[in-house]
């Protein structure tokens, strides 16, 4: 239906910046500080919506997410409608969290006159505290009369639990004279590891398409993004990413069509957007660090020595503390497991040689210690074995992480 | 040859404690503090003496690991000197860094009277900078004057590096009325996680043995022991550890024999010893945790879920604050990989039950809080879903590991 594939470009807006969808947000005592927001709903007005989920692979399942995946296949991708709370995760809860999901649902759907399969439910926070379902329960109808295009923009705020700013991402682009927008928000901070991290993210948009070119696009899009994205290689029990496609922009999405190109390139740019604003906000984070590995043997391999580094807590301490210390970084791809020959191996930071064919390719201290002090980082390395390459964002490991960690709960 | 097994049991010594061992150490001002010991030479005089090495399964190996596993096979398991030198690992230091090396067990073997490849050479600190052999060489007379059972003591500090004590064990036994001895010094702190870990571990005994079999005994008890030991998830490019057998308590290990069981024994618990105070030990950690599995379907499954839990940094955060977060411990065991019903996973802390049945035992807060407090701590995990167990040994992440680790080069 499009040929010559338009461009998308950020704009300002929230996830009622799509048509057709309206949000509210309520402080319902989860936080420790009893005023902050941490009950939302999102409502997509559309009978038409469709919707699609990717939730984690820990097999340790939160409720939600149990919930949410039976009622995404019952309701044939029919989803309209979005409960989140943060502070708690329903996680390791037992049959008690799975009726609080489940009733959450069923009075969600009755106030919003849809059947209960076609609400989505969201949590983040502790595991392994009973979430009371009378804690949520009587908020529902004034979340459901608060809903508005106005308050959508709180919900970014409602699912934060240790991150520090609020993260939200739109897009539009004009299609055959008809404008279409993409919005998501994300919440991420701990936990944050491929498939997926405690993240939540949710993403509405106004394009048409079935649930299941939804779902295919949701997951590649995760793929290049969330799944990309390490904090502290921890993955956790409640990792979801939604979204709600409410069709009101009249443009629709049909396979085989560049049509799909064209939606991917917007949906992933919004979730690449939230995935970089997650890691920049990894728990006690001071910098933002992308690992990009080039000339590998293999896509295997080059994502194995992208996710040792990301992962390896040497270098994030070293890079913490500005230390150009080359050697953790070439450690780290020693043991991923990838095949290289280390006398090879190239490694910059930004677009200073730390390290030329595994040996210290000279470079000033000084300098190199000032260019680590940046706030956003790229660390290259290039095994020289093949042409295979991988992206990986992570943060550095501060003692701020130590912090925020050894006393969550209390 | 030993029919009813004699017992081992700990004893006061040094690497010289068995018979045939004489050892030394001086400052060659590799490490920033310039009076301390940093280089050490331990020789055995016989001249049966055999010899085995167990090292870094990282691809990036340091050349003092390359050249030690030369000189095992050429000298047919037959070294009978290890030159160590701590403050710089000579690992990325491409042919220069081999050339040092390789200096180094020729002068040494001059002086000692033996071949070049009877010299195993082990290097630990910093990686990337080259090892200067003028730095090494000059030293090698008067390590080789100093050599006596009296100075083998300062051998185990020679080697540290972040360690903050000095690390020995040793035990005896008697068999047929020949008293045998087993020593083992070690250095560990960073960079600690299976096969092997930035660990140097030096073990002698005056039990006589074939090469081969003293290769197969090691290895054996290092994957009992130091492959069990995890501090930060870093497999570093240098973890080497030595064993040799000078054969001078007239006490034969045999295979096929009791006499192997025997052996591997003491091994074992020397090994186990030196794991456990590297665990103790590790950078920053304020105490001891030993994870324990049971119940896997697999001794794979086991594993994995030992390991995913001892390295999550959540985990080790909420330990290191004491906090009772057993959310996170299960949440460790779902990302692992094994498989097992959320819903019949049983967790406690020294006799604490956190989590029965996937779900809050219902312990009392304070009392678990009090229990966590203690600097030797048992993590308990029953899967309930089989008969395989598994062991790891780690310690808590502190705010110290992040000191340490950030300006390290500095």
């Amino acid at each position: 239906m499009i040929r010559a594939m338009p461009k998308w470009e950020p704009t300002e807006g929230d996830l009622a910046t799509p048509l057709g969808f309206r949000a509210a947000a309520v402080a319902a005592g989860f936080k420790k500080t009893c005023d902050l927001l941490d009950l939302a709903l999102i409502f997509s007005d559309s009978p038409a919506t469709t919707a699609a989920g990717v939730f984690t692979r820990n097999r340790v399942a939160a409720a939600p997410v149990l919930l949410s995946r039976r009622n995404l296949v019952d309701s044939r991708g029919r989803c309209r409608a979005i409960v989140v709370n943060s502070g708690n995760a329903n996680a390791c809860t037992g049959r008690e969290g799975m009726r609080t999901a489940e009733e959450t649902a069923r009075v969600a759907a009755e106030l919003l006159g849809i059947e209960p399969s076609q609400v989505l439910v969201a949590s983040t926070g502790v595991i392994g505290v009973p979430l009371r379902a009378d804690l949520i329960l009587p908020h529902l109808p004034q979340l459901k009369d608060k809903l508005s295009r106005e308050n959508a923009k709180a919900v970014a705020h409602a699912i934060m639990t240790t991150d520090t700013v609020s993260k939200t991402c739109v897009v539009r682009s004009e299609a055959r004279g008809k404008v279409v927008h993409i919005a998501g928000i994300a919440k991420g901070a701990g936990m944050i590891h491929p498939h997926m991290a405690t993240m939540l993210s949710f993403v509405t948009t106004d394009a048409s398409m079935g649930a299941r070119m939804l779902h295919n696009l949701l997951r590649g899009a995760a793929d290049v993004s969330f799944n990309c994205l390490t904090v502290d290689g921890d993955t956790s029990t409640n990792d979801t990413l939604f979204a709600l496609a409410s069709g009101l922009a009249e443009t629709t999405v049909i396979p085989g069509n560049d049509s799909r190109a064209w939606f991917a390139e917007g949906l992933t740019l919004v979730c690449q957007t939230l995935a970089r604003m997650i890691a920049r906000d990894g728990e006690g984070a001071s910098k933002m660090v992308t690992v990009e590995v080039v000339g590998a043997r293999t896509p295997l391999d080059a994502d194995r020595v992208a996710r040792a580094i990301a992962n390896s807590p040497l270098v994030k301490t070293a890079l913490a503390g500005a230390d150009p210390n080359w050697g953790r970084i070439i450690c780290a791809a020693g043991y991923s497991g990838a095949k290289f020959d280390p006398n090879k191996i190239d490694v910059s930071v930004n677009n200073l040689a730390l390290c030329r064919k595994g040996l210290d390719a000279g470079f000033d201290e000084a300098t190199a210690h000032r260019e680590l002090e940046g706030n956003d980082l790229l660390l290259h390395v290039d095994l020289h074995a093949g042409r295979a390459t991988a992206r990986v964002w992570t943060c550095d490991f501060t003692k701020d992480y130590i912090d925020i960690n050894s006393s969550y709960r209390s």
